[in-house]
């Protein structure tokens, strides 16, 4: 990727009433050639009002027109974020079966060297067993009702059948491949949240069900002339840790499951399957459970961001991610049966960032780039992935930590 | 970043080597040239083993010696991920002052266009006022005791001024910015969780940290006989989503603030105060309360990953950045106070993923690349400007919520 | 209520042997002529053992052997909670209509004035109207498998139409009027709680469901050869705080509202609207949000506590209770709307304590003595004025704290 | 107790204007004899309006005088709740030394069996010893700023020593018993909230800190011309379930131990350590986790509630006590080391309703009435006699669900 820093006169206009003010960034767009050099306008731009060298955003290799139209605005060029490799993981999943490398973008010292040995020594024990236990994408959109009465009969009126039908004919004609499963009315005051539940196919599914969204809204404010006041009133819940997903679930609720021999946890993690127990117990359990919290793990939110970035998927769904609950359990061979719980694994394998292209090599590493022949085979591999990989992550960590060499680690890698 | 594909015939014997799994990526930095080969080989093994091309993994410009000694394992290359820029954004913090240009990496298309919006609402009204109150990192080692007696012994010894000085002692030999400002006991049990607070100055400071605590849990561990468990019980808390960090902070808790008045809101986001107030308060405050959530806002985990990728910030703590409360007040003259509390900003502007050359220049754009005189001085003003950011971003999406176009935005840009 | 304290001689030596110990509490009632008997020995065993006059338990009025028998064992004597009532109350209920009385049993000072003033002002304001959203006591068993892939196959069946008419039949077979409305699967690892949920009539149903909870189990067993580890895996959730609970309920769910006019709000309250609007929003709402809790209420469970006690209810039910929520909302023209959300309210007018002489009579002072001719007409008339108290006692200590005499009320009536 | 129910005619007058309403309740007491008449007339007037009988309210010993000034307003009468004895429970406390028998009053039909057997497992282990760890009875007020930059000064103000100063000294002026031990501001968008913890010795201190925390604000309104928007801000937080007072603590943090062998666990649970460890991990941790909640047990609000009413505490802290964590750790030698932490026990043995006399004889019962001659020692006690009975209760239940007998129990001895 070499921009041709020759610009025209018209272009060197534009740089300096980009760089006064004159210019909107928004409108770049528009005047320039196309939005290649709308980027490197932009960028040329910004190095003058802020002084600086910035090409090292120049390096890339995805369509600025592609990307312009579906992922970002006032594009300016790419922000490189290492990749390395963990693996390889024997899963076996539904979806996912063999033996998979884990691509994992990350300026974290030490976090692929730690998944990696997770990788090893659950490959060693024979792989990780992986199940999907619901598959629903939610959007919530909320009614506002004048009074309890109004509220009550409102509520009831969702609850029928009849309406879920008419909701779910609505919903679906607005998508190819989403299929609504479910519609579920909360009461708040006078208000009435709507929780609806989509398996989303190959997509994550969030433009997919908020477009499916309004068509119900609609629907529903002109039957009963009720009014949405929002798409989402928050009980969906995107991007914001709530019991509820980690309850009900979202998007995919997988469990990754692996026992470990006790000679396998003495030579990979230099420590014993009780010292990881102990610590999986008063950390990952009390610990946190003395903090108040929702996350029962050690670092699944790492894993699923570095998973996500490389991916293309939502890093913002890292939140959702850290709900994780990981167990450790002895066995009576003393051996350590490991699972994690995600509650909500939000994925897709169409849409979003998908199709940019480092991240698109990325999938096809994982043998899960764009639709699936059944649809929906894709992102469901994804997701047995994503749990396989926390899991690995997960067993890492509690080793290290149990072994007492996570600074030491830090210290030497991570500087 | 041009890789020569020119192999020798060794090189070509490890890329055969890799792909057969005879030799483990791991190995691969040990018998390659330099880091730079190590991770083409690898990548050209991956193609082997996946049968697909991943030359689009190979756009960077960063330093693979460096990336590969602190910031990744098993490296193979780079993810690209699109860079967009909002603003510009008047900031009035006690570090930050001025206008500032946003650099964002997503690929959810919109994102970058609302908190553009966003910005000139904030900028039009006169900017944004923002203020740290708490700047503390965490780390909380838990002690293992053998019975409620020991542990009522060890904390009573843990809350004692002498005992404070010793840890503060020991912990600040480690670290020649670090400075520690509080060492709190919770039992639990019979085991005691310390947590122990640090200014880290213009690091994040977690490494730091980590090793600090190793020192002291040596000492403690010395001078008491009491058996440290883990380094990290869970109550620090890194990267899971907790009410400890919600109501005590973690890194920088933040509050941002503008006061939009009547005519902007109506000229920027086509609604009135009063109904963003509504959406506001039924979505982010009783939508969040009814879902039993920890995260009162429309989407800070958005704003927060895009600016952390960019900005090589750790993208796990996205999950701490989702703890926002955000709140919208109707002032008499119609307008609209709004606030985000960010209670968990945890950034650096050395170590981690800021030395990256395209991270870095990032940075540049913020003026707070590196480490700054007085030092903390720059991370100070990156958490200002992460909270005024996510200010831009909450505004823009309530807006457009009580606008009623969600879906519509999503259907025109983000597909 | 006058024991007869002249003891046979063979009561002495029984009184004897339990102060020192030979003669186990338990046992008392064996060897004792009846169990008012057995309590009054117990009674002056007591007395012997402590040196100390307990005569102030002899004050009662219940039949000893019905108590006996089913709400007490050990029995001493009465602990007498001194009763106020505050009201009238006017409600608009489904079920309740009318104006009620209601019964307060509290050593607080100050609280049954606090109601009786939120009862009045609700009653000048046309009254309360109530309406119930829900209706499902739960209970919820657990199962313990060996994998993830047997959980896996046992979550699918447990989702098996014909698996729930297999639960509901056994379930049902137990109960005279019990009926099952749902049966919800959770994974967690490789176990698998089961949340049933009934409709259980006149009867709160705690007793009635477990005994449905423990055959169902049964019949899983046997068909399945899967075991149950418990009958309760804590997600019912029988008094402990979840957001579980919160937000998919338990018992019943119930929302009271009620408008009240300007000048009402400042003739009671002596405070304006908006001042109250400012206290709830910035203390229940923000400042529960704050405090990471699950309770979004001023003293919710103080009205409850004082019902319930009254009224013979569960008192550790007071836990569910004050997970209420409490909006206060301004009208356009100066008024509040005012709501309390109550997720959970699990109440009975048969069965436990509701048997008890005093008891009794608190009930019927509402009305709701004893089983209602439709089923569950009592209970859910119960739970409506549950709803309306809680509501009149929240719009009550707001007022009070808007108008800022919180601790000079304390100071006076409270000591 | 023998209320004269000969009535003059100006009280037969009375008794008509209250059934009628003409006289509202609140009135009686100024226009009878006294306050016992007040209740009778009241009384009596309620059973004309409802049509019913409620001489059983008519049984109690306390002095309605004294009760009408300091517990209850609108008082009728009492409810008299079934008392039952557990015990002796053989406690090993820094202030509680020796055997107890514990007073329980509750119509919940197997709960002091159930107790009774955890206590006598206890003592026939050789007691459980227990500690109190924080003692901090807390107020919160909530002060509203006009901007965020304000209110960083406010904040920053608050943290100075000398502020905390002039907090100690107004606040402790107020009271002759208590001490002021910390003050911690919480920022959240333009208000603040000050954590005021107090060592409120022997009373439970609600009413002496809201009178000293009044004080407070006062003196902070004088001083700053900063308004105090409500003397609690929920932050305190009182009888609301919050992760703050779980991790911070509130009243007193109290842990309970015990070390039970294998052989008393077979012999009294007729089940084994290894299966109460399974029952306790899955259900009060992993349930109450997979739930999204704060309470970790598996009925402390039972033993809370019965013991408080009984003792005259304030049964709405009966949500503070379900905050309980219960853990159940396997020894080397197949024993069970049990512990409760309590978080939040707020008891006192002067003020509220201790000085009731049935209620004053269950404190007498524990050797804890009024108060002793160090101040303190006697809530210090009563808290930790507190913890003790809890996890009686914790041991038995969990023994019982253990040994699968739950459901009998509840059909044999509940109704």
């Amino acid at each position: 990727m070499t921009f041709s820093i020759n610009l025209t006169d018209e272009e060197k206009q534009i740089v300096d009433d980009l760089a006064s003010g004159k210019l909107s960034f928004r409108k770049a767009d528009s005047v320039s050639e196309n939005p290649e050099r709308a980027a490197l306008l932009r960028r040329l731009a910004l190095e003058k009002m802020k002084n600086t060298d910035l090409s090292d955003l120049s390096y890339f290799s995805f369509d600025c027109s592609q990307v312009s139209k579906k992922n970002i605005e006032n594009l300016v060029g790419a922000v490189q974020v290492p990749l390395g490799i963990a693996g390889p993981l024997s899963i076996s999943g539904e979806f996912a079966k063999g033996e998979y490398h884990i691509p994992l973008a990350t300026t974290e010292g030490a976090l692929v060297a730690s998944v990696n040995r997770g990788c090893s020594a659950i490959t060693k024990s024979g792989g990780t067993t992986v199940r999907i236990f619901k598959n629903m994408m939610t959007r919530a959109p909320l009614f506002k009702l004048k009074s309890v009465g109004e509220a009550h009969r409102f509520y009831n009126w969702l609850t029928l059948p009849e309406t879920f039908e008419k909701i779910k004919t609505v919903a679906e004609n607005t998508t190819r491949f989403g299929k609504l499963h479910s519609a579920e009315p909360f009461i708040s005051g006078t208000s009435v949240h709507l929780r609806l539940g989509f398996d989303t196919k190959d997509a994550m599914g969030m433009n997919m069900i908020t477009i499916a969204t309004e068509a119900v809204t609609q629907m529903i404010e002109k039957e009963t002339g009720i009014s949405c006041l929002t798409l989402s009133g928050n009980m969906c819940t995107d991007k914001k840790p709530t019991a509820l997903n980690a309850a009900l679930g979202r998007g995919k609720t997988v469990v990754a499951e692996t026992l470990i021999p006790k000679e396998i946890i003495e030579q990979t993690f230099k420590c014993t399957a009780d010292s990881m127990f102990q610590v999986n117990y008063e950390k990952n359990l009390l610990g946190t459970i003395r903090a108040g919290g929702l996350g029962f793990n050690a670092h699944a939110a790492n894993i699923v961001a570095a998973l996500f970035i490389a991916c293309g998927q939502d890093p913002a769904h890292v939140v959702e991610g850290s709900l994780t609950i990981t167990q450790m359990d002895l066995t009576e061979d003393g051996g350590l049966l490991c699972t994690v719980t995600m509650p909500a694994v939000e994925v897709g394998t169409i849409g979003g960032g998908t199709s940019i292209s480092s991240q698109k090599a990325c999938l096809s590493i994982l043998g899960v780039s764009g639709s699936s022949e059944i649809p929906g085979e894709n992102s469901s591999k994804l997701s047995e992935i994503v749990a396989a990989s926390v899991l690995a992550g997960e067993i890492s960590l509690i080793g290290a930590q149990a072994a007492g060499h996570l600074a030491r680690a830090h210290a030497t890698l991570g500087r």
